[in-house]
């Protein structure tokens, strides 16, 4: 068996690319940042626990031989792909602890390859994980404990352009493709997806497809289910591919089925989204709000006005403080629109009058440049969370979607059931807050918890706030992911939010396409 | 066993209220019409048979004791739940052939008593049909025949405004209130659903759920899924309720697993919908153009542009002529941007600069009333074609939609084909197009055929040129409906279209909420 493709360089224990990561300065900076807010917390660095020492079971199981190639059982590689990058992923990864790795990794290069993988494992009584970047914060991707070897299978290597149709604005990919692979390929064409989720960096249209991911557009087409126009799969009863079609109303839609299936039918292995040319005319602003409310109230306004901003996030006053697009005594709404072929100033205009109309205060066309600085932190974040994360520090996000008639109410008793549990488990923390999407008829609220750990126990104490907090914001109305699936993390509160006749009949539909369930179990059903 | 509710004073073989039906004057101006286009057609009129003469057998069950209020066993009721309304089932109607009329019509008043003719049907070994409007243009609520009793239940008695949330613009209403019932109860409210199919009259919420209808908006929110934000129907196996959400990525949609189910899986009974306050400002104008495909053109630069105009139709000529909206020698497009609170003129000159760019004239702004005529003569549309089948002719309609790389060949080869079918079967006949619905990636095409039956052999006639067309939209890339959804006539190639896994899926699912299979048999899956 060979070492199989390489897995990039990346760390197992570590967001993306390790040449990123904070240098030692970048941390003691930040550290000295944190212990003004936090004077108890020790902040000292540690490194993760070399992964080259920790302990791994020989696999279970070995690849059969048309399939050696594409399989992989070295250490790096399966320590890359035992868990997702949730905070308690990365704070256990960091000491450690692996939890319980895939026996082995496959990285098959064609649909044909996928199905044989996926043959292996019914055989051979395996569970198969899909794994596009693995960035998952909810345990999608997580090896379940117990006697059945796992074998993940690693998308990376499906990442070609298949098809572009200039004309419909429409291209096909494999679903192995990261953000940037995917932008890279459509650039000489002048097109874009303009997907753009803080994971962008990592993962995989396939993957965002598996998790309902949500992307760039903060109205409009919010989730990557907006830009779908048809899915292929590989499950393991063979090929589930739908027409590509603008629009149908052709019973229920094939495509709806898989988006959001978090591998539980199969594995995308390529789709046709909608892609669009580059925007070349801009238009940008922040606006200032005496309170969070207020300025959920002029998303609000927004959002039923039919302007459809692209970009319309709201960060309560101490989220514009840490994303240096406020001074920390407002709300600051940050307010882009985009187009292709037209102005649109005028747009802006309107979408400003609306603040006004809403107790905003714009800030001077000069000051636009928040807007940028939000971006770039935006992505750098994983980046800095690491750091965090080495500083001892637990940091960690969860949100979700409500009805506007729910919004204020589930805002405030979320962050102070939040609140409360941060300050009961860890004597101290900040609990933030700001809307990432917006709609007609709701939104997004999407909340940042940083305090200060206790060594060792930080995934316990992480557990309990986030109890409380998917607890609080079950019982106020809100979904329990608004983007970040629903995973093994989710199931409990999921449970009791989906219909119990759409579990069975999602099972069903599962068993009639993987009779003998090696597709990620426990992941949304049993 | 009582009458039951009233069945509103309607005629089993015609379209709506009989007090709307067009004159024995208006019948003889129509004639005269189609006279100067078929010189060699009769066009004679014939009033339907006397529905009180047709054969009846008696029906083959009874209600039980709890249930005999809402049960009708009589004539009216029975032969009106007969058909739904394509041209075939009204042929076949006015001849005094109803098919096999179910034996039973319940007209349940609550979601218990749904319930409770679920479960009867289940006992009784019979078959339930959903039925709305009865406004299925595609064999949706024809009761199969065979030896299992039908019991058709109507929602009609379903049919309140059970709640409003004015600050999320969304509604909670019954699944059986009919377009104008939904109108009436939002409008107290400042409120609009604003989704006009041409059924808009009799069809309800519950069926265009059921059916992923196409409504109001031609780009944008298109079919009723854009408009739902939560789905309560009651199954065999009880209750599936989704919570209200405007968004989530919470697993894959249960919304989106009865959208479009065709009441194989339950009754839609009650829906959260996006609703909005009532447009204040609308700006609209035609534009000519010297071909289809030239408009075409213009419509896609349209949906591409983001400008989301409410009205995007575009007529071919004939269809322009036929409907007022133009002199027969252009393709005519009907613009239109409504917004409840901005003025929309900008957004109608900008349209108006791509139509110009795409190679069409606009028409004076003053002569912009060619958009009322198209309104008014589309929601008559349905009592005009009754005039036209008792003159003897074939008059119905078919829609698909493909992406724009496909769209001009599609239609071309869809008329020609459609065409040569028309004059192979009755010699002589007009096949028109336009779009509906419009799409960044593609567009609808609604294709309407008007020919010169053969007294009593219009059904056979008709069931050769629907199978030719769709046999060319099919092969072109089509799909079988864009929102008419698939019933029982499209099955043979809706089979071909829908992944054949999706269609295990969907049998698994449907086996889960309905083990005993009295659903809406025949319907979508076997």
């Amino acid at each position: 068996m060979t070492a199989g493709p390489p897995v990039g360089g990346r760390h197992p224990a570590v967001w993306g690319d390790p040449a990123q990561a904070p240098t030692a300065q970048e941390r003691e900076g930040l550290a000295q940042l944190l212990r003004a807010r936090f004077p108890d917390a020790a902040l000292a660095w540690r490194d993760p626990v070399d992964w080259r020492t920790v302990a791994l079971s020989p696999a279970r199981l070995r690849a059969p031989h048309g399939l050696r190639e594409v399989v992989a059982d070295d250490r790096a590689t399966r320590l890359l792909h035992a868990r997702g990058r949730s905070f308690t992923d990365l704070a256990r990864a960091r000491a450690g602890d692996y939890g319980s790795p895939p026996d082995l990794v496959a990285t098959p290069r064609s649909r044909a390859e996928v199905a044989q993988v996926l043959e292996w494992c019914a055989d051979a009584g395996a569970t198969c994980i899909p794994f596009g970047g693995g960035t998952s914060v909810v345990g999608g991707v997580t090896p379940p404990a117990g006697d059945r070897p796992v074998v993940t299978l690693q998308t990376r290597a499906l990442d070609a352009l298949v098809d572009v149709d200039v004309q419909s604005q429409a291209a096909c990919l494999q679903g192995g493709a990261t953000g940037p692979v995917v932008e890279q390929q459509l650039k000489p064409h002048g097109l874009t997806l303009r997907f753009f989720p803080q994971s962008f960096e990592l993962a995989t249209l396939g993957g965002w497809i598996a998790t309902r991911a949500g992307g760039h557009f903060a109205t409009g087409p919010t989730h990557i289910d907006d830009l779908v126009e048809a899915v292929t799969a590989i499950t393991p009863q063979g090929r589930w591919s739908s027409i590509r079609l603008p629009a149908s109303g052709a019973g229920p839609s094939p495509d709806r089925l898989l988006l959001g299936s978090e591998g539980i039918l199969g594995v995308v292995t390529d789709a046709w989204v909608r892609v669009q040319p580059v925007p070349q005319h801009r238009a940008r602003r922040t606006v200032r709000f005496a309170s969070f409310a207020e300025g959920a109230g002029a998303v609000r306004a927004l959002a039923q006005s039919g302007l459809q901003p692209a970009g319309c996030r709201l960060l309560d006053p101490i989220e514009g403080l840490l994303n240096g697009a406020g001074d920390g005594t407002a709300a600051v709404l940050l307010l882009a629109f985009e187009s292709a072929w037209r102005p649109v100033d005028a747009d802006l205009r309107l979408a400003l009058e609306l603040c006004r109309d809403a107790g905003g205060t714009p800030d001077d066309a000069a000051d636009a440049g928040a807007g940028e600085a939000w971006r770039s932190s935006f992505l750098r974040a994983p980046y800095l969370r690491d750091a965090l994360i080495g500083l001892g520090m637990i940091v960690e996000t969860f949100e979700t979607a409500t009805t506007w008639d729910r919004f204020d109410r589930l805002v405030e008793h979320v962050a102070d059931t939040t609140q409360a549990a941060v300050t009961a488990m860890c004597g101290d923390g900040i609990v933030t807050c700001r809307i990432t999407h917006a709609y007609p008829d709701g939104a997004a609220p999407y909340f940042t918890v940083i305090a200060p750990g206790r060594r060792g126990e930080e995934p316990a104490q992480w557990a309990q706030i986030k109890a409380a907090a998917t607890g609080a914001l079950s019982a106020a109305g809100g979904t329990v992911t608004h983007h970040h699936a629903v995973g093994r993390d989710h199931r409990t509160w999921y449970d009791h939010q989906r219909p119990e006749l759409f579990a069975r009949a999602l099972r069903a539909a599962k068993v009639a396409v993987d009779p003998d369930g090696i597709m990620n179990p426990g992941v949304l059903i049993d």
